[in-house]
């Protein structure tokens, strides 16, 4: 198989709105260098980190509305322009020297984290789609260590809904230590990581109560949580103990907080544990330190994940344990249209993008 | 040895100010029932809850502002009159059923904690000067297993000054896991649990920082941390920085919160552990969710402690790896000037009162 010299991508231009993304023919394809094996993209699921990562949405300590890129207290690596693209399945084509070519032929998965570390530490860590380039391409290069080989009857679409939202809700999960029988409550249910939580909670034979809009409601039914309430819809606290009775919540898994967060951290039973790994209702919360104090309560906060969270995955997808949830495919050159329907977030499930001679729409 | 029938003590009659609190010399002196000893106190040590349980300045869930006391989320167990005081120091002078006699004639130092339950959990918690009568009294009776014998050469105002703060504090330093070698910053670093903070981290091996007003540096100097720096004096941030240089903060140790809270969170290591045990100068504070994501961190609410963190106590005082910071005895009689001057946190140490017919002033 012959690969090309250049090709279509998405690049990303500067901090900013959605024109400081270009859709090109002409990029250049990477070359694969030492330790690293070159994919041909199939398919590349949407995050809300390439949004917030392209507005410089995520703050500076001294600044919550500073303009800022991920990795909070390093030096950026985010260097212009930038293919992003996270949840990256594809095909290897091309290996780098030290890695051997068997692996070319193998159907790819990307855990798209880059570790700095042989560690589990996650101080250094960065992501594929932001320190080096991502998915939305015909071509990604990745290090060897990063593209497991999965077995699987889903399609390409479908298993690029998984990565980056199954992997931050597992290590929430885990940072929390949910253990199984005990009932955890999680907030923005019908979203990507909110419907990991769902799913992961309940492969590892934990329960869950889903928290949504009345909108999803049905969406989120079918992903098995114990109960579904809804928002927006008075008391949110006499809500959930209205659907719970007096069962104890042991983990609040929030990635929405806002106005719902003093809400949550009241549902929380007393030495309870509490995990986010986004906010997208708003970040700055007022905590009554006392409540964490006088309910013994743990607060943890968690961002990507380990190899084992990413390797737990791998092993839950081939099980046949999570359900993948694919809303819509788009070509890559539609790929303003398909970040302006993610950014709506009337979808449920994930949006997935597809270089153009790769798509096929969604039946 | 006869045992009078009435006693000296301090009676809380309700909540609000000072004016509560009511010096008798008729209250009925405790007969131990089932399972407990009763002790001829000797000395007394003051706290902060002391006087929080009195204003009820703990609030509710749903409103921080209510008058409410201690065991936020449980019926309350505070009645009136009710004795306070927890850090209690005595003799045992006689013993309930169950109880071997042999242990009249014991020195002893009172683990205040009612536990209610044989495990570590302390969601049920209360202690003793809130859910039953404290040492503010001539004779307290609590449960065998909360008088702990102690060899020290130690006065017995000495000893009183360590039980609620210490525990509080070890318990904050287990729940933060506070390991040798590490590197700790403790604000309110001259108060109770301050001082202990610096003292109990020096005791496993680990390292701090102290954060102080400038009236009480020397005193905070004397303590054993690595670097003293003084707050309200220009960026808190550049002054820690500039003492420690970039050794990496692993642990914030706070009982302050209020305006400091941010500085010390962002002051934080990434996956650097928070912990709370109270919030001298405001307990409702802003936290932006993206900085506890993005960096990894975890905070713990912690109050109390467990029976290993008291017989960890006895054992350091033992040891002699404790100092006695004792700043002044007042006798019962005197208690509202003996308060007054604790609220006045021109001390440095604790303030112990003693039964008239005990009390010896410092020399």
């Amino acid at each position: 198989m012959s690969i090309p010299e250049t090709m279509q991508a998405v690049l990303l231009t500067g901090h900013g709105g959605p024109e400081k993304l270009v859709v090109v023919d002409d990029h250049p394809v990477p070359v694969p260098t030492s330790g690293e094996v070159l994919i041909e993209v199939t398919a590349c699921g949407m995050n809300n980190t390439d949004v917030w990562v392209r507005e410089g949405a995520y703050g500076t300590d001294d600044d919550p509305d500073a303009t800022a890129t991920w990795r909070r207290g390093h030096e950026s690596t985010l260097e212009f322009p930038r293919v992003q693209g996270t949840d990256t399945v594809g095909r290897i084509v091309a290996v780098g020297a030290g890695v051997d070519s068997t692996r070319i032929g193998e159907r790819i998965i990307v855990d798209f984290s880059i570790y700095n570390t042989e560690t589990d530490c996650m101080v250094d860590v960065d992501y594929i789609g932001h320190g080096r380039d991502g998915g939305y391409a015909e071509y990604v290069a990745v290090p060897t260590e990063n593209a497991y080989a999965i077995q699987s009857g889903m399609t390409d679409p479908e298993l690029a809904t998984f990565c980056c939202a199954y992997m931050t809700a597992e290590q929430m999960i885990d940072r929390a230590r949910v253990a199984e029988g005990e009932l955890a409550l999680v907030t923005g249910a019908s979203g990507g990581v909110g419907s990991a939580l769902i799913q992961l909670c309940k492969a590892r034979g934990a329960h869950s109560i889903a928290i949504t809009s009345q909108a999803k409601y049905d969406d989120v039914a079918s992903l098995g949580s114990d109960a579904v309430v809804v928002r927006d819809n008075g008391s949110l606290i006499e809500a959930v103990q209205s659907a719970i009775g007096d069962r104890p919540i042991d983990v609040v898994l929030d990635v929405v907080a806002g106005p719902l967060f003093g809400d949550v951290i009241n549902l929380l039973k007393a030495e309870g544990r509490y995990a986010t790994g986004g906010a997208m209702a708003g970040p700055v919360v007022q905590l009554d330190l006392r409540t964490l104090y006088l309910k013994h309560l743990e607060m943890h906060g968690s961002s990507q994940g380990t190899r084992a969270c990413f390797q737990k995955l791998v092993k839950y997808i081939e099980a046949e344990k999570l359900k993948p949830l694919l809303a819509d495919t788009y070509p890559l050159s539609r790929f303003h249209e398909a970040q302006a329907a993610f950014r709506k977030k009337e979808h449920f499930g994930n949006i997935v993008v597809q270089p153009d001679a790769k798509w096929q729409a969604k039946s």
